[in-house]
Formats: C-alpha cells, structure tokens, sequence
C-alpha cells in the first residue's frame, strides 16, 4: 500500500490550532497506523525530561513517583507529545528506528536503517509520542523508562548511539548538546566568561569549551549557590574560579563575579541554571557590547530585553537555539576529551 | 536636611521579593515623600502603555475606556509601577523634572537640570510611578494622560525633548527607540531582510534603516496581513517589497517571503509584530546562520527555542535590548530623514 505524503516540517500531524508548526500546536496526531513516506517511527525506550519541565512536574506531584508517571502519562494522552504546557518544554528520546518511510529511504545521505539505535536531538515538544507503559522513573536524573512509539519528521535531528560510550552516558549529554557548541563559538582567547548554573550538565560542558577556547590568558567563572560544590568542580578542570551566590540575586552574583574578575565586567555570561529569575544575575556582570548566551528554558523573554534596558546595558543576548551544526559531536568529545568529566557523568546521570 | 543615599540600579525602592532588582521585583515603593540624593523625580503627564500590554489591558476590558483607566490605576496601586502583571511589559513617561538629587547634580557630565522636559528611555516596568489622576486615554495610540509622579535612578536613561518635534511625535518614535538603531547595525550591504509587522510604528522605523545599510542590492520586504495597507507602504520608501501574510501562520509567511526574494532564504528578520506566536514565521524564512532579531515583546523564549531546533535551524536568535548606544538620536533621525515617515506619524500617532 503506497504510503500517505506528508510535509517535510511535520504540520501534516498538527491537530490544533491549524497553520501552525507542530511545537507551536497545542495537540498533535500521535496515530501510530498512518504511514508517511517521509516520517521515521521509533520504538522508544526511555524519555529525558528536560529539566525545568521535570522540576516543574515533580513539584506539582509532590515528588510522588506514581502521580509523576500520572501527570506525563496525562500531558501525552491529551496532546500527542510530551510537551510540559507550564514550561511549554519537552525533552528528548532514545529508541530504536522500528520504520523508515520510502521516501526517505531514497534519500541520497540518508544513514538510518531499521533497527539502528539512536536518540532524537529535536525537543518531545514537536514530536508525536505515544506512551503504552511507563516502566520506570529516575527521578534523580530526569530520565523516564517507558514501552511506546515516537515519529521523527524529515526536518528532525537525532545522532546515532556512539560506540564507545553507554546509551545513558550518550544520552545525558546530547540532551544538553546546544550549550556545549555555544560556548565553543561565542568566546575569544583571553576571554572572561561567566557560567550560571556551573555545577548542572550543561554548565560543565560549557565550561570545559570555553575553557579551551579563551585559553591560559582568560578566564572561566563559575556560579553556584551551594558552598560544598566548589572543590569537586575546581577538580574537573572546567573553571579557572568558582564562586557562590545565588542566581536568583542579581547584585549578589554581580558582586561576587567582578571580585572573582578583578573587579572588571564580563565578555560572555552563559546562563545554565534550570530555575526563572536568573536573567539579571546573567546581564548584570557583563560589559557593554559584551554577550549574554540564555541557554536556560526558564528564562523570560520581557525580563530579559527590560531588565537589560532598565539598567541601560548594550549587550547582545542571545535565545539558547538548541541546534547548532555539528554539535552532538561537539558534545560527545567533551566527555572524550575530559576523562574526569566522563566519570562524573557516568556516577551523576548513568 | 540630608537625602537618603541610594543604590544606581534603584534596588533600594524595592519591596518584594527581596535580592531583584526593580524590573523583576512584584511591587515598588512609590513613596513620593523619601528623597533620594542619586534619583531624578518627575511629574508625569503622559505614559505611552507598550503595544502589547494596552492590547491585553484594553481586552480584557472589552475596550471600556473607564474600566481601562481603572485597571491602571489598580496596577499601578498595588505593584507601585505600571507593570501589566500578564504581558510582564510596561512603556514610557513623558514628564517635566521636578527634583534632583544632590549627589547627581555634581555628577560630572550630567545634563538635566530642574523643568526640562524630558521622556523616559528605561521602561514603566521598573519605574516607581505614582497617578494621582487620570486625564484621557487614547486608545488608537496606547497612551494615557495623567497627573502623577515617576522616579528614574542612577542608571535609568532618558531623552531631552528635541526642538524640533512635536512632544507627542517624539514620544511616539522614542517608545521604539531600540529597535531602528538594531535595523542599522544588524544587516550588511546586499542582505535581504524581512520585516514582521511592517505596517507597526517599529517596523517602518527598522525598514528606513535596513534599506540605507542594505543599500540597492539588496532587499528588505514588510509582511502585513492587511492588502489594504501595501500601497501605502510602498510609497514611504521604506520597503522594496511588501508581502501579506498572517505571522501566526509560518508555512504562509515562508511561502509569501521565499516568492518575494528568488526563492532564497533571508540573511536577517526582524519581529516587530505585537501578538503572541509569530516566533516561527520569524525563523522559517532565514537562513542557516542567519539572524532573527526579536523585538516584540509577546515573543516566547521556549518557543523561540524549541522551535529552531525543532526545524533544525542553525540561526543566531536575539532578544531585543531595548537599549544601544545612541538609539535616541538614531530614531529620531529617521524622522528628520523621510518626511514622509514624519507625516505618517504626526498623523498616526499625534
Ligand atoms: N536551550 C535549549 O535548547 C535547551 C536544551 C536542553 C536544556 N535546556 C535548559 O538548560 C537549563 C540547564 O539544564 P541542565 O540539564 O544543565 O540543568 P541541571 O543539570 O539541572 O543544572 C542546573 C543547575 O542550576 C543550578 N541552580 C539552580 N538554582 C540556582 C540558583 N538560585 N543559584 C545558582 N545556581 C542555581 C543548580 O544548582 P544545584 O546543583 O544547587 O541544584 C544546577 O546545578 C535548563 O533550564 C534546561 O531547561 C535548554
Ligand atoms: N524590545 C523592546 O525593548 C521593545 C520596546 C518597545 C516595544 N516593543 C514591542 O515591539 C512590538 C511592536 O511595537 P510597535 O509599537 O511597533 O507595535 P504596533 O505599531 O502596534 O505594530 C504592530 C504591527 O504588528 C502587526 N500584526 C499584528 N498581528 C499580525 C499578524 N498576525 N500578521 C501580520 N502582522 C500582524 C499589526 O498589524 P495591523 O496593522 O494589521 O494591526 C501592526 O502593524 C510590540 O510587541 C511591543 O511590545 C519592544
């Protein structure tokens, strides 16, 4: 039977509201039995909630395991996809490619086949998912285990599981792997760069690219608020310093960040930190026509374009886009490259 | 009697919650009485309400004028400056100085001096303000005339009313001041660039701009949803083409913009539109390692992000400061450059 057309973009799947893209649309087709020509359909074994959405739904539930897998298994039921409708965030899957439409197969460069391992690099908030059991739920490392099926459009990203390192190891970096890359692209030798949320995945990533790029001239400040992380973080070789504050107190973070600084302003803040509040802790310390890089999905749009304005600030901020070329190896040879790094991230998310 | 000292971000009018600055915090002390030596305090007779913030206030009051006026003045008694508590957004003030403190006096290079008559360039949403009445409410132009008082600190930014405009025409302009002096710096000779919401006051502004520094090899095209207002446009000399489309509908958007430039994906767009989900419309269109330049504040930071990588776009996405250097002088520019333009907003906005 010849497979149905759909478009590249995946809006042959939107439900509501009409003419928009499928991340936008409030409800997506999860109807596994049609078959586009276009689309790969995975079997997916686990889901990493990204990590604002998870904090987010373990606090709605009081951090009940039962009433968690209640809440995903609801937001799925009622939307076709894993999109938190607080945050409005997703996350990412692992499976295994279980059908491949026949366009796509024909595509010259398409590498997949049936059976390949992979993890999707586009967010759960555009893609049809549909969940038949949750098997289990980590909440420690965001990670949900379920049986169930998920489509990936023409247009999707995913990487296919590397060979020297475990499924989890892999996965719990690529789900952070736009920050990374950033922080490779946006400093310059000599660099001051100041890192929010310095003790999370993404932070640590991002340190150790910005510390390779700014070189032994710059420097790499990290924020954390919690005293005990310092020495463990000084360890892996990620930051030149790290200091404590609190990035929901923005003359705190400031005051601390320029003493760390001697006393001079920032080129580069990268905001990791997976809580709202923080957009004044990441502009405040920069200089004029210096960047402010907002990976964290909790950060406010007008908080962050007012609060720069109120305070009369020239800097250029920047929406973390969660792709950018080539950034799943990027990610990858951190964890190659630092093996301290890898070990940590073996004990923390593994 | 000695005035209190303050801090140059104003954190000391904060009330709650505690450690934010005034932009972030839920409520401002507006108390009139306490005179600080680093503030600059003003009577207030007009505020220009931001786009987006008068068209939630306006309907959620069925276009009542009284009941707009009342849900004002409630906003502005119970969080101590005009911050709509939905849109997070705020405006500016038109004011004559009637105080200045005794410390920025003997600041060196500081300009103002006691009846000047000067606008705001920091936004209501951090500005302790005070309405003792309001005046008229004129509701095609967002702006509410009053009689009050506003405090602008240390570190706020500020216009002197030029000699050559009307008040009101230049208040007009300035309330977008941040977004033509981006259309300048942002695009390069020969880039195409493509302006959402090119009919609003921040569109044209940004279309005169990129058409100077994208000189006649280039393209700079305005989306409208209205066919009405194409002719119009065209004559202003501020687009070489103008295409309609609604910038809720990105495939629509996309097909429009791609037909108006050969075919070829966007170097630069930039979002001037004043309602929610225009993010994609604003990104399909560009190129891999292009720009989106976001300025309307109804802009959605997860969907902005989620939706590149959703599509798997590889552009630079910013967050319209609505400061850079010199964007007073730049904005108004414009209008001493195109008369027409200058016509237009006399008669649009006066
Ligand atoms: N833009 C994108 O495409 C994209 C993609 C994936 C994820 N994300 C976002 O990136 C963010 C970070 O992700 P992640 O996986 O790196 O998160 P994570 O591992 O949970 O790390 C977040 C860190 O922020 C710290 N933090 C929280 N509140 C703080 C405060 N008040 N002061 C100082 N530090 C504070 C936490 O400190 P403690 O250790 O003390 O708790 C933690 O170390 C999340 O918001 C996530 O949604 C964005
Ligand atoms: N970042 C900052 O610092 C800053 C500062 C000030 C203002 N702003 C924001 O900038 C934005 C624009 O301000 P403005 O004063 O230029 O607003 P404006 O004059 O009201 O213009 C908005 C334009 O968007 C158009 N539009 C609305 N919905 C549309 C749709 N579905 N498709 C196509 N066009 C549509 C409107 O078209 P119609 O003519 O058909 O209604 C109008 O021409 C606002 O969101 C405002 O909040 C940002």
């Amino acid at each position: 039977m010849a497979e149905l057309k759909g478009n590249k973009y995946g809006t042959h799947r939107v439900i509501e509201p009409k003419g928009v893209l499928t991340q936008a649309a409030w409800k997506v087709d999860n109807d596994m039995s049609k078959v586009y020509s276009n689309e790969i359909v995975c079997d997916v074994t686990s889901l990493n909630i990204d990590s604002a959405s998870f904090t987010q739904i373990a606090e709605a539930c009081g951090g009940d395991e039962k009433k968690i897998g209640e809440m995903i298994l609801g937001i799925v039921a009622e939307r076709g996809k894993q999109q938190n409708p607080v945050t409005g965030s997703g996350g990412m899957f692992k499976g295994v490619v279980s059908h491949i439409g026949e366009d796509l197969k024909k595509k010259p460069g398409f590498d997949l086949k049936e059976g390949d391992k992979i993890v999707s690099l586009v967010s759960l908030s555009m893609t049809p998912l549909r969940i038949d059991k949750i098997l289990a739920i980590h909440k420690d490392i965001d990670r949900v285990d379920i049986e169930g099926k998920a489509i990936l459009f023409e247009s999707a990203l995913y990487a296919k599981m590397p060979e020297d390192m475990s499924e989890p190891l892999a996965l719990a970096a690529l789900d952070v792997a736009g920050a990374p890359a950033q922080a490779r692209k946006l400093p310059h030798e000599g660099d001051s760069v100041l890192i929010l949320g310095a003790n999370g995945k993404s932070g640590v990533l991002c340190g150790w690219e910005a510390m390779k790029k700014v070189g032994p001239k710059g420097k790499v400040v990290g924020v954390v608020r919690n005293p005990k992380q310092v020495p463990g973080l000084l360890e892996l070789g990620v930051y030149t310093d790290v200091i404590v504050a609190d990035c929901t107190k923005p003359v705190e973070v400031m005051e601390a960040a320029l003493a760390a600084n001697d006393g001079k302003e920032y080129d580069l803040s990268i905001c990791c930190v997976n809580i709202e509040s923080c957009e004044m802790s990441a502009i405040l310390p920069v200089r004029d026509d210096g960047v402010v890089y907002f990976f964290s999905m909790a950060t406010s749009f007008t908080k962050a374009a007012l609060g720069a304005e109120g305070i009369g600030k020239d800097v250029t901020m920047i929406i973390g886009n969660g792709y950018t070329k080539n950034h799943a190896n990027i990610t990858l040879d951190v964890l190659r490259e630092n093996p301290k790094l890898r070990k940590l991230f073996d004990e923390k998310y593994c």
